[in-house]
């Protein structure tokens, strides 16, 4: 069967299990004390141009959106995100289960505006009775977005303008950063990312390693005792080594750009295929994930010899599908998927 | 450096990271959803003799003791553990922040007391006023413990019995539960395990995987949705391949029980190597962990070779350290401490 | 100054305050065990027309939906509420601190449709990955709702069949329950309610009572040990009496029926007014709150003699502001209000 | 019936019902914002010798205990209390419920002490690996406490000093304050108590109101959006007057110390009156609860006449039972009890 059902179907770039094997029976100590582990973290800060960051390493996506808005949040706090984000829809309630709202603004293709921000918190601030009231108390946004779309570096500094006016930390999910930041006409580098931001992580699930997300705090602002907040949401890994190792192999002569960088060349050949053979898209994603149109017939036909990723109906005889592309996508496969269309 | 620092400095086993590599390229379904995890639940099932039980897979041992406890319990409940326990001491309040008490019973060389829980639970339904206070919900207990030893096939029916006639789930957090069944005198078997408990894990983290426990219900008691409560914790690992091949080679041809079975043998000649140098333990500990009591001149001097940690002051001059054996260690390690003893 | 601000700016019924003298001496147990809390129970059930109901007074609105929801619900599942309700704006994040979501589907002048209900079920079940969401795991409405308006009969078994259909309890916060009973032109009895709901609380502190709310389960459905519930959220009254004491009196002789049936007679004398005085209302509300648009001049000029209840601006030069009337109001002081207007 | 069972069997001083009817039609703000509340917290600054000091009024003791310790911890903290402290046992896990642990040292007749306190922080602090432990955050200690025992002032004075060295916070539960104030001997002020504690609350429903716990915050430390949290917690009353209408009371003219003061004479009769009879005491207090050993054969004759408060069994033949006396008790009722010994 082809697949392109998403860009977390295979394993872990084969640098990576090399490096696992290389360094397999030094003994580390655990918990992130190890040498890979300090090593990755300062290639990362040296990729983002912020030598002051701080730089931690969890397991998955949700556990890091956890950890993180649970930790920058007070009490009385929520985190503003778009409808259509992960947080808010596709996580189990994972910040709700710490005690804090996700507040929602209307999605745009998947990214927020910070003039709907500005206007959810003048309503707020404007209410007499605000104090019984969720306050909204950090941003998080998604960069490339659910919907595979990217901010453009003013869009950016936009929400982050309104972000410092109200002293709000702005926070990032890269689940897919490596992706976003090598696709052609990005205004975005990671550099303005790690000023622009507060706290963003790198993904490494989706982009070349077996797991782990590199979370980088970068304005001197880490939660106080943020071990220990790991450690209580179980998300602190015994061997840390294995996130390290993987990051430090990553973040080793640009190789998480290059594997990145071949997702989108691929992504971009797949795109052309599916426009050739006159196939439409329900969103104008310039990243990995393409959301193609499929009649219902073409779709049951396809999937005699491809693994479609739903996504939503259109109407009653056609439906969205997400193709995605990654670091390991071939392109022969692409030219297989081109025959069957 | 030597060192016998803990039973998770090395990687992991190296049929694990050459079955990663063979199978990295497969295509397969994030979450869980894959074939290697369907054959590791398999392969553990049997091991357990129990068909019947219904086996998930997760990161690490805190991660997994939140997950359960937190699913198991109603909310006016608490899990009763020794005072010494895991959970009740060294995962910076996991338990607590899903909203529950951890009930601490005495822990006796780490292990708990049928007749302690037995009167706990007296004192509690005795009172008129218990819907005043934290109704103890389940017991926790570590198999070996914390101190490295070992509940006697009695003692776990003892505990089995008191918790049935209380109508509480019997949990048994297995981080190191290889090298307990693999310990020369032991009565209870992995189906024991399976039979006298009502949920449990196979430590993998601490027993030759890169990460991951094996959680097995045993009684048809899977909590309803657990999936979600899974992905709420976040602790729901995208690439669920990772765990499902690791656990799938560690249950072939009986893998996980064979390298136990290293750690054990090589923890008897380490033991032996000690007591013939004349040093004494601070507890009878049959497993992989050693309790060592130095003087202070000596530790100082070990240290310079060797990776040593620190367990507890005894007294003015003496300290005692934990000595790990796992099944990374190699004989002529135990050689080389051998000579600086 | 004359004041319309609210229901609750007035202390209690006198009935309620000499009941409270009267039984001042009499030594009662504590947390609810008392002859008068029992009283008030049997009077509230027959008022249900439900003698098989269990019934519970609690302190106040916010704490009772707090204790409610979060005992109703499991741990994967959220509330599901229109996004102008109590629950969702104005609890400071009384439901989100216990662990779940509130699900907003869109108010209707305040209230759900069962339309919109059903349409987030379809899609919740409709979706493979339904698993990685929150699941609604219960309904919440307001009658009156915060606008003032009232469900038909048939609105609320439509929303019950919902919830039957995807076996969801029914809640209905009935903080102003007795000014909707008396409304003119209600369908909707309290045995009515009592049929439909699963649960729901009569309001007190909003209706004559210094503070309370009777809720009252009516499908033998009390969640397990709910005393140990209330005592952890906090909201266990030691002097149970001060709750059982003033529900007695209130459903003695159907007073509380009474006193909510002035209320609403002095809202229509008070929307009349306003009506023949040319001003006009934001929403149709027909029970005791009304929304009355004034023009900003007009305002400042009233505000020197009377409390304004700021509700929202409607543009550049009128705002909504809202009139409340109670079982304490006057016609002497709707009169005087008049001479305003 | 007579009954010395607690000191909440009655309602209310009648001075304070009588000010409830005489506000009763004044129309007042919500939520605590009205000229009886705030009359209420000057005067119990001026009784505190505290005029920076920050009052709050809430329901009820276990609310307040859940309210100020939720808020004062940061998430990887716990509550140090004794073993016997109200919060260890009898509120059901409502300080659990907000995610936080309680940790305990021995209670000494129901008191921690100074040097127990000290040296599980030097424990926790000698930890290297203390991050993965929860944190002790704050003291709570309740003054009188569990069992009647008050604390001296250099006692007080001693925990002050560890929690400043620690820089914790020291809360002290005063539901029962008044009588600890008023018992001949004590060298405890209140503003001592105001100088000594960082929070502490001088307790309303045992010491002559209806409900209401008046908090004290000393040293310009409220918690943030403290308002905020008091609403998140359910616990925030609408008609905030019917607290601040007691309070004002009860600090009026002294009243709170003179019934208080009232139930201490009245405890130095029953005291005793039980001595004279030949009965002993399980313990040595010298507030108003009593705790008197019964054989069963006496208790058993005497609850045909006198509601008996079991507190625990002593040995196979004899029983503790708690006699307490109140701003309420009458010296009538000691004569009858006295007739029945």
């Amino acid at each position: 069967m082809l697949s392109f059902a998403s860009d977390y179907i295979e394993g872990a770039h084969p640098a990576i299990l090399q490096r696992l094997i290389d360094t397999n029976f030094e003994k580390l100590s655990g918990y992130g004390d190890d040498r890979y582990t300090e090593s990755a973290k300062e290639k990362i800060k040296a990729a983002c141009g912020c030598p002051g960051a701080d730089v931690w390493f969890l397991v998955g996506g949700t556990q890091t959106n956890q950890v993180i808005i649970s930790s920058l949040l007070e009490a009385n706090e929520g985190v503003v995100a778009a409808d259509t984000g992960h947080v808010s829809l596709h996580e189990a309630g994972a910040i709700e289960v710490t005690g804090h709202k996700v507040m929602n603004v209307p999605g745009h293709e998947g990214k927020i505006w910070a003039s709907d921000l500005k206007k959810m918190l003048e309503t707020y601030y404007g209410d007499d009775f605000h104090e019984h009231m969720v306050a909204p108390g950090m941003v998080y946004l998604s960069h490339p977005t659910e919907y595979g779309t990217l901010y453009t570096k003013a869009e950016l500094t936009a929400i982050r303008d309104v972000c410092r006016a109200y002293d709000m930390p702005l926070f990032l999910d890269g689940a897919r950063l490596g992706y976003g930041l090598m696709t052609p006409g990005t205004d975005v580098t990671l550099p303005d990312i790690a000023e622009l931001c507060d706290v963003f992580y790198i993904g490494g699930t989706k982009v070349g390693a077996l797991c782990g997300e590199a979370v980088v705090f970068t304005k001197n602002n880490t939660p106080k005792h943020f071990l220990a907040r790991i450690k209580q949401r179980g998300a602190l890994m015994a061997k840390g080594r294995v996130l390290g190792v993987q990051f430090d192999t990553l973040f080793t002569d640009g190789l998480y750009f290059e594997i990145a960088k071949h997702a989108i060349d691929m992504s971009v050949i797949l795109r052309g295929v599916f426009r050739e053979k006159g196939y439409s898209f329900s969103i104008n994603s310039p990243t990995n994930q393409i959301f193609v149109i499929l009649d219902d017939a073409k779709a049951a036909e396809l999937s005699e010899n491809v693994v479609l990723n739903f996504w939503e109906r259109l109407d009653a005889s056609r439906c969205v599908y997400r193709f995605a592309t990654s670091w390991a996508t071939r392109k022969e496969d692409i030219d297989a998927l081109a025959e069957l269309l």
